[in-house]
């Protein structure tokens, strides 16, 4: 198209950003997990095969959890799926990170950590039902 | 604090966004996954551990690359750490996804599959050395 940029550039063209950001699960935690991504955490569902995955709106964002076998059985998209425990970040607005800790406390969630950063904010660790490691953080701790 | 929210809510505040996505690695393949992201996918370098992490800003985000072993041995912050491909998805600005495929094909990247989504927008998948499954999207493909 006219509109595109030279076929090959020795240069990458820009990346605009993640727009998909992904967790995996085993089938018998399904349930569990859903309602912590729903009701705890509070994301919007935006879709939903069972035993085959669970998507969510999270802000700005989206963020999709797999079934680990089933999407390393499927054949288109590619298949993927990791085993064991991931890791994701959360942000959250500066002023409700208070809230958040003592919503996760009060859904007896427990805090596993938490860390001051050295360039400012802080973040809290936490799990969820599939057993990821989830973090939230009062701003973008990653300033330039 | 005054301005925080009341300690427990109901319902969550609202979460701003994804932070951090993160893709895991093992050791012998770290200098390859280091090329290929920083080189073929030009992401930024923010961090870097060798045997333990390679961190990037892509975009508005930031994307993390674990050492799966090591970070399954850390205490603080929590252990976490998957085996197996994961998958992320990244968005490029739509004039620039014809250049995007050019360039990955120009590196020697196979294209594995690309998909024309019903809402508007494609996308098209391929690999990291690390056998992660990535996709690159030509929009927003999660229109609400």
């Amino acid at each position: 198209m006219a509109s595109e940029l030279p076929a090959t550039t020795p240069e990458p063209p820009p990346l605009a950003g993640v727009l998909e950001t992904v967790l995996y699960y085993t089938a018998p935690l399904e349930a569990r997990v859903d309602r912590f991504y729903r009701n705890v955490l509070g994301m919007r569902p935006i879709g939903r095969k069972p035993g085959q995955f669970l998507f969510f709106r999270a802000g700005r964002s989206v963020f999709l959890l797999f079934e680990t076998d089933r999407a390393r059985e499927q054949e288109s998209p590619p298949p993927h799926g990791s085993r064991g425990p991931g890791h994701t970040c959360f942000q959250v607005p500066t002023h409700s990170y208070g809230a958040w800790k003592a919503h996760l406390t009060a859904h007896e969630v427990p805090v596993e950590g938490e860390t001051e950063w050295p360039g400012g904010g802080r973040s809290f660790y936490f799990r969820d039902p599939a057993g990821n490691a989830l973090e939230i953080a009062d701003r973008d701790i990653w300033p330039d």
